[in-house]
């Protein structure tokens, strides 16, 4: 008999018979023995009208603590609504919003974060043979002001209530069936992976795939809550995403590869090589509120030397306008750009003790002759920038030289 | 400077722009110097909206617990709506549900009683020059869990925090200019009253006049809040509700005329006239949850007696069930029945101290050759059952002899 904190998304509530077929789910895990904490989302769709009628009422800056209280609301229909459903099918239930469980948030309305659970009222449901069904996404600050934690918090709700009621596993349901090695629309021969590491999914989720909320990875793997990835409406074992425990021999050095098409690349060329000059490059790039993601300087030449950084497309021509006023106030060469970019990662813990996992990757790039741009490393992933229509050739040439390729079926 | 509680009920606060709208009259108000508590009800079509989702996720019997949940949602949305709205027109306000008030009532769900008001938290936006937003409709029980009030249950919590905060007046703004004589509709010079007491409203609200909620003006008599209907989108004095004061020399005996053709009538004739027959006749009649308002028995002919009542009309044919089985019980001589009666009211304090009312009453119905059917008298009441064909007549015929009728106008 195990305890499990069941997540459900939006999509996976968006209608009552959807929220039925829920209700079936979870008690099929009743009938097993197992105690059950269900956090929802909003039906797909509420939140958007809510966040759509706060617009209209104050031309498009909601005041945060009231669009707090408002879109506060989404989710307080659907745990009712679950509630309802697990009740009529025999199931004994009862409904929380973030106040009533109490989660306590600080009070940055919007994103607050959060500081505490208190875990008695569950428990004591819990024991009391009860489903208990929590609205994700929501809490209250310690006035009682009701706060929310951003987009995608319900994941946080379900680790934070996983760690405080040291649960044995918190499964996130999803439209997919677990994590992969790289995008199946991309590598048809992309595996569902059966482990990932936190560090993992991290750089995983960071680069694009959009399955988790880094939040509430991060959240999982500092409080070590085993989390799991499953498709909502299919059976299967999904994914689990722990930590590392280094005790399987045959763990592949990579675990998968991510990718994007969302950055540009932006250069200043002939920049004098004295200190400081990166502060005087991306200073001002920060001021104008631009993320930076991959930066890149090489050695110099004749006392200068060329600096290129990544934004998202978004924020491309903003950039280069504040890029080329730096350039002229530090009397550099000459700044270049360019969108058609694509970044391609390669990910997993076993890099950390395996030589060469980089140079494989880029042999692999060129004997497709693929032309490296920038490349970046941390401790598990190398990243690489290539030209964006060498990126769907790029992943699946990695993902063979890899060993990743789903071994061929019959009939294949 | 005065403290003044305001209820905007659904239709009023329906679209964003009539939010707007209702932000600016608070505006207004704030700008004269008076302390402002609104309560709002959800936007007109929200509950329906949530009750759609919740009995159809349950078959039609959604859990008490939950429903309040769902349902409470509504004012939810209403109230941060409202907060915007007015913070984006320079005026300072914070929103607060039932629960953060903290509006306590019984548990009672889905028709809970309040039994006590918080006015800490109020008292003090109040004194910051705040104006204070309350969903209307919802508390919370001992225990934490959400409550509502039921249908209508808005105006209860304007006169509950206007009781609690001792507000010099509790405005009910809704569709209507104020309380009339009778239905402008039926009588086109009906005119409105500036003043009418409690036990009139109550005689005039629960014979028809659907402008406030009958527990509300209970609630208001008890506690003495002056009460007012006002007009959400037009300016007006409108109607206040308010003690007899009994100062007004100039007080009209009759206030109103009130009628429904919502009832029918049942009568048992040669009933053997012993003690405990009414209770054998409407016993059954009520163990079938069938609401019987008025009631006449005459004096009795040959040991035997008549017996009429009336009942909702939705209710006739299953009280002719009923009333047959006890007439064979009973062996009473027959049964019959008829739906198309109305019943006519006068309401006034003033007929306490003035003779002869209701013989004026049966004076001027027989001038116009209308004949009555039953009579029942309380302390400010008289009321007839009369054919429904007749009751426009009966109607302008009363509001001329009771001297209601607005003074005819120049160019009239």
């Amino acid at each position: 008999m195990a305890l499990i904190v069941q997540k459900f998304g939006g999509t996976s509530v968006g209608t009552v018979e959807r929220i039925q077929q829920v209700a079936a789910k979870v008690k099929k895990f009743r009938e097993n023995g197992d105690d059950i904490v269900v956090v929802v989302s909003a039906m797909s769709g509420e939140t958007n009208r809510l966040v759509e009628l706060a617009k209209q009422v104050s031309d498009g800056q909601p005041v945060p603590r009231e669009f707090d209280v408002m879109v506060s609301t989404g989710e307080q229909v659907t745990i009712a609504l679950l509630a309802m459903a697990l009740i009529k099918i025999g199931v004994p239930a009862v409904s929380y919003t973030g106040n009533q469980v109490r989660i306590l948030t600080d009070s940055a309305h919007n994103k607050a974060r959060i500081l505490q659970i208190d875990d008695q009222k569950l428990r004591t449901d819990l024991k009391a043979g009860r489903v208990v069904v929590v609205a994700g996404f929501q809490g209250v600050d310690e006035h009682g002001n009701i706060t929310t934690l951003g987009r995608g918090g319900s994941d946080t709700t379900g680790v934070a209530l996983a760690a405080a009621l040291k649960a044995d596993e918190c499964q996130i349901y999803t439209d997919v069936d677990g994590v992969y090695t790289t995008d199946p629309r991309v590598v048809p021969k992309a595996q569902r992976l059966s482990k990932i590491t936190f560090e993992e999914m991290l750089e995983m989720a960071s680069l694009g795939s959009k399955v988790l909320q880094i939040r509430a990875v991060e959240f999982a793997g500092k409080y070590n809550v085993p989390l799991r990835v499953l498709h909502s409406f299919q059976e299967g074992p999904g994914t689990l995403i722990t930590i590392d425990e280094e005790e399987s021999m045959e763990q592949p050095i990579i675990s998968g590869i991510a990718f994007n098409r969302d950055e540009a690349k932006l250069t200043i060329r002939g920049v004098p090589d004295i200190p400081g000059v990166a502060f005087k490059i991306l200073g001002p790039i920060s001021a104008a509120n631009v993320e930076v993601d991959m930066i890149v300087q090489n050695v110099a030449h004749d006392n200068t030397t060329d600096f290129t950084f990544t934004v998202h497309r978004n924020d491309y021509s903003n950039a280069m306008l504040v890029l080329e006023k730096t350039a002229q106030e530090l009397g550099a060469r000459e700044v270049v750009g360019n969108t058609d970019i694509a970044k391609v990662s390669i990910v997993g813990v076993g890099m950390r003790s395996h030589a060469g996992v980089a140079s494989r990757m880029f042999e692999s790039l060129a004997q497709e002759n693929i032309n490296i741009q920038m490349i970046s490393t941390s401790e598990i992933k190398v990243s690489v920038v290539i030209e964006e229509k060498y990126l769907e050739l790029a992943v699946r040439a990695l993902h063979t030289a890899f060993e990743l390729d789903a071994p061929a079926r019959q009939g294949d």
